[in-house]
């Protein structure tokens, strides 16, 4: 059974730790910074995998494979790269009982592995665009790890692209953000922002860095996904040129793009509350838990039969259910249980249910206004399940986008009151910038808020504030936040 | 284009070398040993890990995660499977710019990291069984490598089990067997004889090792599958101990069980012919490929057309098609090409057939008093192609297990006899064994040979031979055969 929780108000992160491991979703591992993904967390992220990798064939890629290790002079080819990259790799230098000749590293990040194999596959105009995913564990020897969040090792996917001119691969690049924004909105019902990187926070090797950022419960913000357009600096650094129409020899420009078991972390801070894990019905192992209650043997197996009927109707219409006829366990620990696992909605089927023929559904979130438990009959069941869930599913992005917005302030000038901000509640702020990564990094220093993005258009405030937080004339505006 | 093939009688191994580069199932990489699987071989692994990710769930287990690395000490608690798999390691010895204070080995196989983090969530006899699956990369350093059957690293499924009692444990590890079988025979159309290991070729760690043996076109054997009854070996190095229902502690019994990538290099060399791949369509990145045939504009319009509504019908029916509407490359390339890559039926769809409002099927596979050639009208297509496709599945198993029967010998009891046998035309050869291990050396020393296994019961001879090919008393039938 389950132990109490920290209270969110009282100590976010605690709370956050310990739903991780009481839902059950990852443990810790010997290996330092290394989780164990448990069940039920790795079925919220072969669901969420299934839904994405429809999304990238439905756009047109293809997955393939490459390999685990890169020679370590390939890293050292792109000198931003490598620069980037080269501080946190885990380094291969002995295998098969030998001393290796060049070490291997352990990949932080494929480009350094695909171009190469890429600069034969493409010859020619008609080659491109080469539109490339592979899902893959990488490595990134970081100092503070938190479950999900920041692990050394991680499960992502890297999309990878190559094309003839800088057009398509800046469409592809805002194709792909397009993408991972739909996902998180309509499967993870997690709003975001969306928009271009600073030089500071930009991808090592690309040209421009885009970004989808949620808001966390904490309001700390979640770079949930990035989409890069990497220019032609992995075309040159591996020399990948095809040639064109009119027979010269170019170089293709590249785009990568990438969400990793991270997004678990964010679904988990977007909508966890004091009982623990809410989850989207899209993406919850179960979508709805069945808990039959007997006090006397006759009673069971009429509950246990009703639930059965139950499970299979909502089969029937599509529903993920699962049946719990644990013995030993009373129903209040169960709904405690399943509670805790976020499951969207729990049916209890007790004896005068059956009487009734009908089965109690009872929410794990209610919008305001809304009932937390009602009394559905058996009949239509399947179909009114399926309502209930989308409208679940609606709800959840409904509030998450309430909350994101009741935590942003636009127009913020005055630098204290900004500092203020982000020392007290924090949020996203939207000021304007100067445009100088000095003052980017000073706000920094002082506030440890950082620029999460440069918005897209449609995230812009309707009036840009004239100044930056330096008192210096804005290029733009930007929104800002502490994050995770 | 692609160039002309080696014919498999001149020289399989070239023929085997050039398809996967051809069909553009995988290629070389700059690491040694590992390979780059692209994505027409990827789509094969993807449907493989669909098929048997659906009868693993369906067979109780739950997929996770456990990590990359293990700490060198953990792999060293098992004598016998440190033994078994310390010479074939990769090591990490820097991470982050720094040397490790305990180097990592990158898993060969995740008993030993597996092992101590189960101990954490097993303590009574209600947390039994512990049924998990893990999808993954492993590398293990190979002196030779070829892509798909022997590669540095490589993909593959790990399930882990723990149970309360050896009886549960041989059943799991015996039902897992039963699934690869299945697998192997239904989806890849791969006859496989299913047996125990001797010692010599056991898991090491296991009890016993039981696996699933091909015999591929050149009659070679490969182990295509293997499920390891583990004893209480890795609960007591690991101290993995239940409380039963009388309150004693107990060492749980475990199971560990895998198919990889290698799976890929099976189905190539169970049908494949010297026109290239032939794959069963259960297995096949497309079931069909449409060839629409124009000479004019005008005829392009129309044939494209019917295509289309061709291609419509078959995805109604639930058919994996693709139209090839290539320009610049005439209807005979495209032919050629997906010959090459093995698709099990080919359409083509010209000015006539449009006329006549049907198609010409043209089969990959045929087998003996078959048409190559069959033209069928549009009406009731995809009804017709959904069942050809059956039984051209059903036909290259039938084909695939009478090649494989040709090519086995039994009751064979002369050493001579026997040599001259795996100096030529190999294939499987069932004969006594004395049960001891030296006997078991020398034959493989002499012929290259090994057992590969002492067959289970519906594949034994009705009359076992009475004596080893060393002239002692058997113990019982084997099955030998060169192998992969």
């Amino acid at each position: 059974m389950a132990k109490g929780l920290t209270p969110q108000s009282e100590d976010f992160s605690a709370w956050y730790n310990e739903i991780v491991q009481q839902a059950e979703l990852a443990s810790h591992s010997p290996v330092r910074g290394c989780m164990v993904i448990r069940p039920y967390g790795y079925r919220i992220w072969e669901l969420m995998q299934s839904a994405l990798d429809d999304m990238f064939k439905a756009t047109g890629h293809q997955n393939a494979y490459f390999p685990l290790f890169l020679p370590k002079s390939a890293l050292d080819r792109e000198a931003e790269h490598v620069e980037g990259f080269a501080p946190e790799t885990a380094i291969v230098t002995h295998a098969g009982r030998a001393k290796l000749e060049e070490p291997l590293v352990v990949r932080p990040t494929s480009e350094a592995i695909i171009w190469p194999i890429l600069s034969d596959w493409i010859h020619s105009y008609r080659d491109l665009p080469v539109l490339l995913n592979q899902w893959a564990n990488v490595v990134r020897w970081e100092m503070r790890t938190r479950p999900f969040l920041r692990t050394t090792e991680f499960l992502w996917q890297e999309g990878h692209t190559a094309h003839a001119t800088t057009e398509e691969a800046e469409e592809e690049t805002r194709r792909m953000l397009g993408v991972y924004r739909t996902f998180m909105e309509d499967w993870m019902a997690m709003p975001v922002i969306t928009g271009l990187k600073t030089d500071s926070e930009r991808f090592a090797g690309a040209l421009r860095t885009y970004a989808c950022e949620g808001l966390m419960k904490d309001n700390k913000a979640l770079q949930a996904g990035t989409s890069h357009h990497l220019g032609q600096n992995f075309a040159r650094a591996f020399d990948v040129r095809y040639q064109t129409e009119d027979g010269e020899h170019v170089y293709v420009w590249s785009t990568s793009w990438g969400v990793s078991t991270r997004l678990v972390g964010g679904l988990i801070m977007t909508h966890g509350d004091d009982d623990g894990l809410i989850l989207p019905p899209k993406l919850a192992p179960h979508e709805v838990v069945i808990v039959p209650i007997w006090r006397n043997d006759d009673q069971r197996a009429t509950v246990l039969e009703a639930g059965e009927r139950a499970r299979s109707a909502l089969n029937e219409a599509g529903v993920r259910v699962h049946v719990d006829d644990r013995e030993g366990l009373n129903p209040g620990s169960k709904y405690y249980d399943w509670e805790r696992r976020g499951v969207p909605l729990r049916l209890e089927i007790g004896p005068r249910d059956v009487e009734s023929d009908s089965v109690m559904a009872v929410r794990r979130f209610t919008p305001e206004g809304a009932d937390r438990k009602v009394s559905h009959p058996m009949a239509g069941l399947g179909a009114w399940i399926r309502e209930t869930l989308d409208s679940v599913q609606d709800e959840l992005l409904e509030g998450a986008r309430r909350r994101r917005d009741d935590a942003t302030v636009r127009g913020v000038e005055d630098y204290a009151e900004f500092q203020e901000l982000m020392h007290g509640s924090g949020g996203f702020a939207y000021t304007g910038w100067c445009g100088e990564s000095d003052c980017e990094q000073k706000v920094k220093d002082d506030t440890k808020s950082t620029i999460r993005v440069i918005p897209d258009e449609e995230f812009q405030s309707p009036e840009s504030p004239p100044r930056c937080l330096c008192g210096a004339p804005s290029i733009g505006e930007v929104v800002r936040a502490k994050a995770y």
